[in-house]
């Protein structure tokens, strides 16, 4: 653990309220594991052996069907815990989540997870912090599939992968991480070719830049008038 | 507290795993509510002021769009925790809980949350538990919208709720709590006419009842393939 820089993991958000020596405990037992791009971190079904923190780079998780169509559940940024079957009652990974870029994460055993949470309670009080904020950010993509035009639902889609992950650039907020029409397809309940329509519409207003796998909110502000249908 | 059945509450998930003394100790905390039919528990973007369990009846938990669309969350039955604002890093409500038939629920000041998840780690696993499942829940919800047609949906949505909140009765399997062809089309993100279409077109072949605010499963298992699109 000596390699990695120790005043960035204490300030994660799982590790809020513990003091020093009890992280040092807890990271006595993480093993850092390397992903590269286009590994798969765990699959979906598969038995839940390990919980995560991200600590760099960033992970598409994403659930299929029994009829084989894949959705995306969501991102996963450095900084936050992923994996957590077993905090939330469960034996199985409920996704399968691999690695857009290269990327490095903290694991413990899950098997470990009731006495790390039962000496640290911290652990489990950020735990449900992380759910909770996950449980409305399903609320909200829930909402707005069922109420809002699909133009709509992309806006506010990108509006919040760019909170998530932006990163400020001349042209504007680029989302930091490997992304496809597709996956934003899949965010917001629409087809491929929808996607491909509205921004190839946004990009000949110059509201955003995208290329393959790559986009950029040249106008955000504009972008979020037209997210709350006064665009 | 004497008047409410003992056995009963010390069975509910969110107090599993405490001692007797612990439960007496959260309950002597606890004021017991009445909620009759049609009234606000709490109120969107309220003030989180208390965290409760639900002892008896059935609420309608929804989130109103800006532009004034209601889109139902969840109905919430006896013996599970909601509210929980607080717990999750929330100061407000994030949707509206009405009772849709006469409820009784406990409650805590949401202010005591920190001191009793201290003095209970369990309830903060208890609760996160809870929470991961509702997140499961959406995940599934989020899923179906974005690729099963709205028959499919409809379906998934009606064995959810037999199964949360199923009776059996001559007929089939009754949903215990009054729900409108509304509430279903909230649920699946499809119009209140779409949906009156398919529950007519499932009557004339004998697989649901439905009448005003009531709706029956007569064959959940041709129902169960209908939804797995192989019926």
């Amino acid at each position: 653990m000596a390699s990695l820089d120790r005043t960035l993991i204490a300030n994660l958000p799982l590790f809020s309220g513990l003091k020093p020596e009890e992280l040092d405990a807890l990271l006595s037992e993480a093993q850092s594991v390397r992903y590269p791009k286009g590994v798969t971190v765990f699959h979906q079904d598969a038995e839940a052996r390990a919980f995560f923190v991200l600590l760099h780079g960033h992970l598409r998780v994403f659930k299929l069907t029994p009829d084989g169509q894949q959705v995306v559940v969501r991102f996963v940024v450095p900084g936050e815990v992923f994996g957590v079957a077993m905090a939330i009652g469960r034996t199985v990974y409920p996704g399968t989540a691999v690695a857009v870029a290269d990327s490095i994460a903290l694991q413990w055993p899950s098997a470990a997870w009731p006495r790390l949470a039962a000496a640290h309670p911290e652990l489990a009080n950020n735990t449900l912090q992380t759910v909770g904020a996950r449980l409305q950010d399903m609320h909200t993509r829930v909402v707005e599939m069922a109420t809002l035009e699909v133009e709509r639902r992309i806006a506010h889609a990108l509006l919040r992968l760019a909170q998530q992950a932006g990163r400020k650039v001349e042209t504007g907020v680029t989302i930091d991480f490997p992304i496809s029409r597709q996956d934003v397809a899949e965010m917001t309940g629409t087809t491929l070719h929808t996607v491909s329509r509205i921004l190839s519409a946004w990009e000949a207003r110059g509201l955003v830049e995208s290329a393959r796998q790559k986009i950029t909110l040249r106008q955000p502000h504009q972008l979020m008038l037209l997210a709350e249908g006064t665009g």
